[in-house]
């Protein structure tokens, strides 16, 4: 079974570029199952109903978030639908450490025409990020509800340690762990001892000539200044940066993983 | 003219895994200049006089550090050496943002046999780091005093977008700006517009069946517990990370960069 | 019903004070709960059995706890007693909200010779501290399995927002929220319209000649350098601060706070 | 000579209190300099020439800000005047640590029309707050060019630690260090040894029912939930927080301090 994760889409280049090249990506690898991190595509900040309706149109079964999750206000309403809907606004997951309270679900089972089933994890770290439930419990209890075997977890979160931390501490109970968030690619794609896919992040789907997606001058004139400023979403040189997992559909055993990122 | 760095050797599986490879790099890539870091080559924690002597002996010409610099206090005193001096200690820096009053040096111009000059620089950043001079204006200063056309900057900061602003910030001014300090490799290195080598990580040279070095289930334990622990160097599974870095010696602009990652 | 709550008392100095005055103070009072926040009890960093028996001998009745909690792990073992009982080691607090597999407990429910029951509860901020459970919720939670009327709450945080927002949180429903941590007595001591008895830091018990207890020369120089030092407790000019919470037992409503701050 | 410095005007509530308190206050204590911090005056969030137009007309000789002095982008320009002016938007202050290139200054040196001189620094700490320059070393560098001998310092800061550290670093050089942004009067005013005033915060002027100024609901709200909101400023309760410094005007040397806080 193949998995493609799309890191986060960033900006209306971001979803250019993704789009530009997910068909190609999913039908060549004969992709089972397609997520895409959605948190910033709607201009770099947050996602809209509308534009996660193209996001799934591309071919996304599910579709992550994370600390951006609040930007867009109709997202929220958007998303109150009961926990055993399969419509798209219960396939848009927030971080499951949230607090309780807050709109939507962290986790989806979906099952795909084969019949083959599957889970999807949103999480978000702690360390250097604002104030959420432990992300390591929450996997455990989490883990404890789901029925299918083959597990995807999104983990949404800053500092290494604690996205290799996660990754340990999940290896063997899940199919993989990816991270998302500094919207940069890191080159330590692997199995884990255990048959989890490991990946720290996939990195951003967007404009590349920027600072993480951001227009460079309004990024660099505030670490020069302090002075806060308009961030807008940069245009050039988009890349779509993903990450294909293989893995054994009946064990939820990942068996491959491979780094994407392609351009214009 | 190639330029190797070696990033963040940690603790003696690091040190052994460099030590196995680094001979065979530098001479089948034929590299002129080797630096490294070894803000954790002592013990994961720090560097001494002693170990930094083994990476000299390695072949490196300058050694950087980072939020480390302080955890060896015989490091301290051996620093104390005149700025014009090329001895060893004089080799070894600390981020030249550090306060004023900090022993050593944050930036080293040398010679090579051939003639060539360069410079090193060590900054850090201050997003999620510790409180230090502004590395933007600090760079600037230590710009306008180094008469090498060949500048190479260890950035060694946490945040993504605080490292690819300082890339951009310092493209066309300096042949490279890679990263250290997250342990994991990114895989985004490239050459700048302007003809700055840029990559947000290099990542760490040590043990990877770890979390960022240290053995995995005392860091998994104290983010279940928040109990602060005693951290040990891992050894399993050592990597060398390295970047290669080539560039034009006369004008220091860079036009290649390579990364690399050999394990046992 | 009066209340003695005594702030973080800091090392030998702040012992010695706090001896001195705690005598005359309960009794010209006629305190019949007195309630010692002893994180720092020990040399300025954690508690010891020892001295926690020491701060019993004084007259305290319960004693809480912070950040310092795990400072000295002989305390750790010591608090492995059933949540039934009522002996020492089981009236020493850990905040309620750090990780459920802490030892201790977060919240003692005693009853005083008079026949009148209380409640003491721990909480921990988050806001600019380490990553714990969210402390409204838990306090939500606690509160629920209280039975006592009187409920004195110990909220040991940084941020004046997060205290200030949980005094406000629990007016009416507790006796009193008073905090701990910053080691400076504030001065906005009030009665809130719920009736709940409200300051935002009650003050260290300690040497004041100091920065928050600890010897001036080794902070300023970290300030100046940003090297870490060993930080030991300073002596000069103790002073005891504490405060002084009257209420009606039966409802557990206050209707009196007042600073108490002596020295020598 | 007596000086007059009122904390952080929160508001139309903030600015109101004042307005009714601090004609009396100046008069009764025959104030010869007052300062005051107007960084929350305009509805909480930052100051308009025209807020500060009402704050000089109350009586202020010089206005001093803090990290919200980014907030309305019309002071900016409006700060735009030399050096040595000395016109009300000379008089208005933002932290003198703040990048070189930030419009406005950060110490302001006058002369009473009895020919007193005095100086006024406004300084901003970095712990649990932005990145600036280091605050000692900026502040050891201000008090190389200032001239008066006496020398008031609002320190705005968030830690008691980095606060009273800057005081006991200043003593004797200074006559005065308050700390502002907490919104919370501390009860710990005094004279330092070397003869330097101190108090760690001298508290909003702002309405007191209120999470330091904002309404508390969404503020709770937010504690609560995570979800970003809007925050507007509270009116109730509004109290004048202000402390009295009395000094020698010849030797800069203070002998009073004294807190001041003021209800309907
Ligand atoms: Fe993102
Ligand atoms: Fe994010
Ligand atoms: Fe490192
Ligand atoms: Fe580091
Ligand atoms: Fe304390
Ligand atoms: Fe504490
Ligand atoms: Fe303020
Ligand atoms: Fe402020």
């Amino acid at each position: 079974m193949n998995i493609l994760f799309v890191g986060d889409v960033f900006g209306s280049s971001g979803r250019r570029i993704v789009a530009e090249h997910i068909g190609h990506v999913l039908e060549s690898n004969v992709v089972d199952l397609c997520i895409i991190n959605g948190e910033n595509a709607a201009g770099g900040f947050g996602l809209t109903p509308s534009i996660a309706d193209d996001l799934f149109d591309l071919g996304a079964h599910v579709i992550t978030t994370g600390n951006h999750f609040w930007d867009k206000k109709e997202l929220l309403d958007y998303l109150k639908v009961p926990v055993d809907s399969h419509d798209r606004p219960r396939r848009i997951l927030r971080p499951a450490n949230f607090a309780p309270k807050t709109p939507g679900f962290g986790v989806y089972e979906g099952e795909l025409p084969t019949g083959q089933t599957y889970a999807v994890v949103n999480l978000q770290g702690r360390v250097f990020m604002s104030q959420n439930d432990d992300p390591f419990r929450k996997a455990d209890e989490l883990l404890n509800g789901i029925r299918s075997r083959v597990i995807f977890v999104d983990f949404h979160a800053e500092a290494t340690s604690e996205k290799i931390a996660l990754g340990w501490y999940l290896d063997g109970r899940v199919t993989a762990v990816v991270g998302t968030h500094t919207h940069v690619p890191t080159a330590d794609d692997r199995i884990l001892p255990g048959g989890t896919a490991y990946q720290t992040d996939v990195g951003m789907s967007g404009p590349y000539d920027s600072v993480i997606g951001v227009e460079r001058e309004a990024v660099i004139n505030r670490f020069l200044t302090g002075q806060p400023a308009k961030f807008e979403a940069a245009k050039g040189n988009p890349k779509m940066a993903a990450t294909l997992v293989e893995c054994d559909g009946a064990t939820g055993r990942a068996y491959g993983i491979r780094r994407i990122l392609l351009g214009e």
